[in-house]
């Protein structure tokens, strides 16, 4: 039979990323398309330990069936996790264990969104918020975003004009451009989106890998209307593959997320969870973090470096102090979706530019992950990479 | 702030189930409540001996990011996993492992369902089918159900007068009833389904848990029209802990449901697939079964036993070859609804059977679990609850 699909899958044909995910098990290509940690951070021996201990100790609760909200023992520790980022003032009623940080977006907006509604994102956004807004038949805006974070003016402007149900940033080390908000701006959009009665969705994967600048309190500190959600991951601090996060935020809104967590996995996996918990509670995640950024900082550096050896002059880009991410911006008229074969053809990968905008422009924009290839493997990709960008600027001039 | 929440959030208000996992910490209560597999049967040693093997294999991938789909490894053992209920012909990309059997039918809701779509169900139903419909604004119609399985005549009346986008069925030990739909009645139901262009989802989590009787093959099997998906999960014959279940069905149709997977939780934990993957493959399933059968044996006999001993003559109830629940139903007039909090008081816990209703009605319907206590608290559960029942009967009449 042809199935009749939903509404909503018009629109969604898989994210970007996870399409091209699926394309790299050519070895010989050079990947700057993903968000992977690199290998070499992730703790297996550690991981092992602590799966060892947790099995011999014969707690069969492991197995069984969990509460939706996750082990109250992990919650707890996550209530002391976030005062890192200036949340405090919270309990375990304030938190709720996601299947990684992606389960968070999906589940607010679960909770709020209607056939229609706005989610006001940063132009350029995380891709794969885009699918979960059409998911839910909801309607993505773009706001200018400015070298302070969100361009304030623009902000308010469509705040009045869309009255979004939810503004959603990454405004540490933001996917893709590696930006980070200022506290000032910060402090503005906590104090804009209460006025405006509009929920705020703060995600914050990466904010732990600075290896430069200093440290920003959340957004979610800001928050005297309790109008933020903040959510976090393990994806890439411990690890991606074990599927853990966390969302803190008003009582109200989290159990709401509650409820619509039980229809779609009742609960995240316990070893998973428990992982996690003893990962944290026996102090590895600081040293391994601490371990970590020097490899990210040199993988950043080369990958600056080659962009300046290689790039066209015209190529504008990002420096991040953090983070996985260096967003690129090519002369207008440059088609990096279009050159997207070509540059498979050479044997390295990006995600074209385009799919972080949610009206589909920003055709001439490329982002570049620079956390998974080696310094000699992103002085071969930048190099080559550069070397096709000129070769399509001399063509578009 | 106040927060607006989305319109689907107004029925949905935590499965019975769920909210009654969280009361059910007082160690006192002997519960009929859940859905839980016995601890005894929970394969710890296995589960311990296999993580302790993956993790020292140094095979980050572990930790890694993985497909979306599923690992191929794990995704190819299912499509031989299926054979055993008569799923032939079919590749990998047939399946898709999913966090739990409860993934599958958000997933294919997701995908097929547009506001005021209508999805058929029996009356009555798996409880958290019906928060799931909610949550894609569907609305679920209840079909009659008889000794052989559904109503085929109701059911054809349904599909014509609804023309629902979707049947959802639970053919072999039912939840809530335990019964199981004959061979002539599956195969009806495809024939009928496929005639009128209706998806079916075959929910099979209790097939492998049959204690007497002679199998019966999948509903899918009698699938000429590639429209029903089968979706099992290892809760109930592994561990629920893990959350790791597969889907199983037309490409078209699973390659929606892998991007709306997408968007929910990226990928379903690597350490709980491969897990899944080496119980499998080390031949773990078939003896762990064999052993579990004669304690649900042993318990679902108890539970009848006592029911007979206790229960006031007008209880009528099922006794199934398998799975894990019985069925009851009182005369009209009791409310097992009210009823609930002076069973808890009594220490017992049951589920009401009107959440399993569509429409909710089946007020004196009460679905007992019998996985999860031993003889002794079942006859002293039973035995409070027939009491309670009893003096209730005699205020009603």
């Amino acid at each position: 039979m042809q199935p009749k699909f939903a509404d909503r899958m018009a629109n969604m044909n898989g994210t970007a990323t996870r399409e091209i995910f699926k394309l790299l098990s050519r070895p010989e290509i050079i990947s700057f398309a993903g968000g992977l940690p690199a290998k070499e951070c992730l703790p297996l021996k550690e991981i092992a330990d602590i799966t060892q201990e947790l099995l011999a100790s014969a707690d069969v609760s492991l197995l069984q069936y969990g509460t939706t909200e996750g082990f109250l023992s992990l919650r707890q520790r996550l209530v002391e996790y976030v005062r890192d980022v200036g949340i405090t003032g919270i309990d375990t009623d304030n938190t709720l264990v996601i299947s990684g940080g992606q389960q968070g977006i999906d589940l607010l907006s679960k909770a709020l969104l209607n056939k229609g509604d706005v989610v006001l994102v940063e132009d350029p956004t995380y891709l794969a918020v885009l699918p979960i807004i059409d998911s839910y038949e909801g309607r993505a805006v773009g706001v200018k975003a400015c070298a302070e974070g969100l361009d304030l003016d623009d902000l308010e402007k469509k705040i009045v004009a869309y009255k979004p149900k939810l503004l959603y940033v990454v405004p540490t080390f933001s996917n893709p451009t590696g930006r980070t908000y200022t506290e000032e701006n910060r402090k503005a959009i906590a104090k804009l989106t209460a006025k405006y009665g509009v929920i705020v969705l703060e995600d914050d994967p990466y904010g732990k890998l600075r290896f430069s600048g200093k440290a920003v309190p959340s957004l979610k500190s800001f928050d005297a209307d309790n109008n933020v959600v903040y959510i976090s991951s393990f994806s890439k601090i411990i690890s991606p593959g074990l599927r853990v996060g966390v969302a803190v935020g008003d009582k109200a809104i989290l159990r709401k997320m509650a409820i619509g967590k039980q229809g779609t996995d009742l609960h995240t996996s316990n070893l998973a969870q428990k992982i996690v918990e003893k990962y944290l509670e026996k102090g590895y995640l600081t040293p391994n973090i601490e371990k970590s950024l020097p490899l990210y900082l040199r993988r950043k550096t080369a990958m600056i470096d080659a962009i300046e050896k290689y790039m066209p002059a015209e190529f504008r880009h990002t420096d991040p102090d953090g983070g996985l991410f260096i967003w690129g911006e090519l002369p207008a008229g440059v088609d990096t979706v279009k050159l997207l074969p070509a540059a498979l053809e050479c044997n390295v990968a990006y995600i074209q530019g385009q799919v972080f905008y949610a009206d589909g422009s920003g055709l001439n924009t490329i982002r570049l992950n620079y956390s998974n290839a080696d310094p000699e493997q992103i002085d071969k990709g930048i190099h080559a990479l550069g070397d096709l960008l000129k070769k399509k600027l001399s063509e578009v001039k």
